[in-house]
């Protein structure tokens, strides 16, 4: 007999989001194009850059000071210190610098480069268009619950919602998709205690489930322009809980990496 | 207008696999079942354990004579050191030990723990059953080729195939589905040059895509017993060509993070 399939479906025709944009209803007249009628379980996911725009987490650079300290890794990354003066604003500590790379723990607490701060596809109102850059929104899981909480309401429908953003990784090439906000789904699933085949205690134990989910609609937004920076996913195998941001992050005392 | 979707279907019916099983064999039975005909394009992603379990990566702790320095490592982990041995064996170096965790830098390049040699649902003929555990496929990329080409063959279409793991990541918690090894899929796509909105060049890269997707697959596979360790994927939005695990490898020298 088939099993049920995981199903990811950009969503067509979301426009350039500007500074105080419905996403919700954005998304309700993106939905009704791709003929998805939202069902219980099914959940949104989107990129970080829409949610930012919305929020006009939009900064104008010639209005940012660089403070000392902002001008001495500016120097050791050979970046512009008005933007180093803002990755700093953003981060509870820089744990790497080097020329044309800062990776910071983000104040949320996740590790990334450059605090997530995005230059490209970027333009803000009046002074110099190239001076313009786009923060991660002040508090992605409470965007995720406000747009979900708007989804459910529209829809009728119990919905899960996630943000998301490309980070690079250790030991590994390549971008990947992860989650930086979420609302109503799992960020992991503990295995403990589920026995193998053998009756043995499984060992390997908590799953990043809402990270593999991010990947997986990563994947289907592309990285060129907006072209779709929505997902629709039907088929999620884990049951639909609350959840927070925290619990994908490793705290820096057992962290051996960093 | 509705966009392409992409869909994951985990294939039922998949027994307990057993040295020299014909994977290819098994699979086309259970596409059947899944009612799935393959097309150009499609992909199959495989848990690394049936892979492993097909090609008799099966070792009885009890034939393993640890080394000196395996004997230091299992004090300094509190781990059985015929596993340590084994593990040392499998790999190029040992990034961190612990009590109770070993991370290496595996043979085949990647970072993860315990050299991927797992203990839970394995079993082997003979001895005492609980001395049984499971190595990584000799060479992953070859394993996939191999299958791929029975599977193409089989169904006269030109397929991807990618055999994934389980890994703990830095700085995040939850283990993630990862690519051990690929063939006919891109491992990363390389956005460089391209524009976006505002014609700046892209400054994020290069997307490890076959990740991205490692993890989607993980998702619809769970991480009890052996349900569903194949699933297929339509929909994967990147043209497939030839690759190697090598491309999502960084080197040590480029990696800041060891």
């Amino acid at each position: 007999m088939p099993l049920d399939p995981l199903t990811l479906t950009p969503l067509p025709g979301i426009p350039l989001i500007q500074p105080g944009d419905n996403l919700a209803a954005i998304i309700r007249v993106s939905l009704q194009e791709a003929e998805i009628a939202l069902q219980d379980g099914d959940i949104l996911v989107l990129a970080q850059k829409i949610v930012s725009k919305a929020e006009g987490r939009l900064v104008d650079l010639s209005t940012v000071y660089p403070s000392t300290k902002a001008m001495v890794y500016a120097a050791e990354t050979e970046k512009d210190p008005r933007l180093i003066e803002l990755i700093l604003r953003e981060s509870n500590e820089v744990l790497r610098a080097r020329p044309g790379l800062i990776i910071v723990e983000h104040r949320l607490g996740f590790v990334c480069a450059n605090a997530g701060i995005d230059h490209s596809n970027v333009r803000g109102e009046g002074g110099n268009p190239d001076d313009w850059v786009l923060l991660l929104p002040e508090n992605p899981d409470a965007s995720a619950t406000a747009l979900r909480t708007q989804l459910e309401a529209q829809a009728g429908t119990h919905l899960g919602l996630m943000i998301i953003d490309s980070h690079g990784r250790a030991w590994r090439n390549g971008t990947v998709g992860v989650c930086i906000g979420l609302s109503g789904l799992p960020g992991l699933e503990d295995l403990r205690g589920q026995k193998d085949l053998f009756d043995y205690e499984l060992r390997v134990t908590e799953v990043g489930v809402a990270d593999e989910l991010a990947a997986a609609a990563s994947l289907m937004m592309g990285q060129v322009a907006e072209g779709t920076p929505v997902v629709h996913v039907r088929g999620f195998p884990y049951p639909l809980r609350e959840a927070e941001l925290g619990e994908l992050m490793r705290p820096k005392d057992k962290d051996m990496f960093r």
